[in-house]
């Protein structure tokens, strides 16, 4: 019997102890850049994207271990991400995790070089992901650079930015959630194919897998954020309604959300079964998205 | 006879055209992030550290333009890092070579996100230069992601900010400028000696000619900094005395300093001429980073 606590501690552990071994410590000058950095990253992240890659890697015959800098590549770079937008500048937040926000303990400048450092530190351990050769090296650079930048992630974010105050529209809602949130979370499990040498069809599988359960994890975070409470989330709740931030719940209200979440959680495992690559970490991470408490 | 404003003119050209065919125009969405990223890459930058990467692949047998891959991911590295240095939290500059900075015309969080996804397409292009093997590929991201990162110019960035107004501290200052500006030069250079297959010798001594290279560029820029006026700059002159910041001109003054920058020069074109790997466009480079008038 397939026991997901257990699942996701063991490849927790795993990550945070490649983590702790590949982020230099604060004995490293500058010492107040990696200790910047080294907070946000172990601050009790879930490390979702990680553990996806290495499921993925899994569900097609692979092992796990050999994405592990991949995996934690993609962890670096959605820390960085979080710190970004954290900023004054942007979402101006100061609490996440239920810890000061970076900028709020280190200063803007020190957050902004940290989130620079991660970003660029996280390209590096896909260089040095050489094993077993080379020319995945570039592939998973290629997917992951791909997948981060300006029509990925970073286009989620500038786009969500501007959304602010607009007018409800559901096509510029589903872009800024497939950019911001869905397209990492499909590179990782992406990552974890090609490292498994997936067939074309559980790739594809694979694909419309991290898609779907990338937006489904953001229609989760946005009925959290309206549903939860301060003490759960670890940051104020309710904070996308006062700030008029366009979400899944302002658009359909919070049932049509968890029903659009659970229809899409629900065709990215028949994809996979239909692929074979179904096991049970990829079936039950996709469930817990949709019922994770934070 | 070798002509310098042809050579550079030359390469300049070459550099702009895969620029300007490898950054996304403002007809890609997000419109607002490519025209920002853009605006700065196309500003009238000098180009010198994609020329020295072509240069220093010509010195030891290669072909300047198979590294133009890496050549752009370098010059757009380092304009990712202006773009974030001008910003308000860090040295608050309203002008870099006689235009209003990124965050003066598009808004600090837009300018913060263009220089994220300069940073990440470097590494996107890095992992497409995979020409002529995989094997390059990875070792031009390695050596570039190491420069760019937490123990290079980053490092100097974060060191920099520190030290304005701290005691005159001759270790602090070759800190700051070996990492903030020799740096990322000197893998320029080093990239560049790895595509054309540089022998040992050669490598130390592209090495050594990027590092002193660099750290005379710094000085270079600090007696400009001190001597120029704003028009001929592009930006107020007598800016770092105003912020006490920490340079060679404070610490030592306008001659020492100038013999200081001649006399690493002169090393480096010494080390590359034992090493059979002195060409004209590299002398000339090194001497012209010595009298450029900006």
């Amino acid at each position: 019997m397939f026991n997901l606590t257990d699942y996701l501690e063991n490849k927790r552990r795993i990550i945070d102890n490649a983590l702790e071994m590949h982020i230099p410590t604060e004995d490293v000058r500058p010492s107040l850049l990696h200790k910047a950095m080294r907070y946000s990253v172990f601050s009790g992240g879930k490390r979702i994207r990680p553990i996806l890659c290495m499921a993925a890697a899994e569900a097609v015959g692979g092992n796990g271990e050999d994405v592990i800098l991949p995996a934690i590549a993609i962890e670096a770079i959605h820390t960085y991400t979080l710190i970004h937008d954290d900023l004054p500048a942007m979402d101006d937040d100061n609490l996440r995790r239920g810890r000061p926000t970076s900028h709020t303990v280190f200063g803007e400048a020190a957050a902004i070089l940290a989130g620079d450092a991660l970003l660029t530190l996280a390209f590096e351990w896909l260089a040095e992901s050489r094993a077993p050769t080379p020319f995945l090296s570039y592939q998973y650079s290629l997917e992951i650079a791909e997948a981060a930048g300006s029509r990925g992630v970073i286009a989620g974010q500038i786009e969500d930015l501007s959304a602010e105050g607009a007018e409800p529209d559901e096509e510029l809602l589903e872009y800024i959630h497939l950019h911001k949130t869905a397209s990492l979370i499909r590179a990782a499990v992406r990552v974890g194919g090609i490292a498994g040498s997936a067939n074309t069809g559980q790739f594809d599988a694979l694909t419309l897998y991290g898609c779907n359960v990338g937006l489904a994890f953001q229609i989760a975070d946005d009925i959290l954020n309206e549903t939860s409470s301060h003490e759960i989330l670890g940051k104020p709740s309710g904070t996308d309604r006062k700030k008029k931030k366009m979400t899944y719940v302002s658009l359909f209200g919070t049932n049509a959300s968890r029903e659009k979440a659970q229809l899409l959680v629900d065709q990215a495992l028949d994809a996979l079964k239909d692929a074979k690559a179904l096991t049970p970490p990829l079936e039950h991470i996709a469930r817990f998205v949709l019922e994770r408490p934070r």
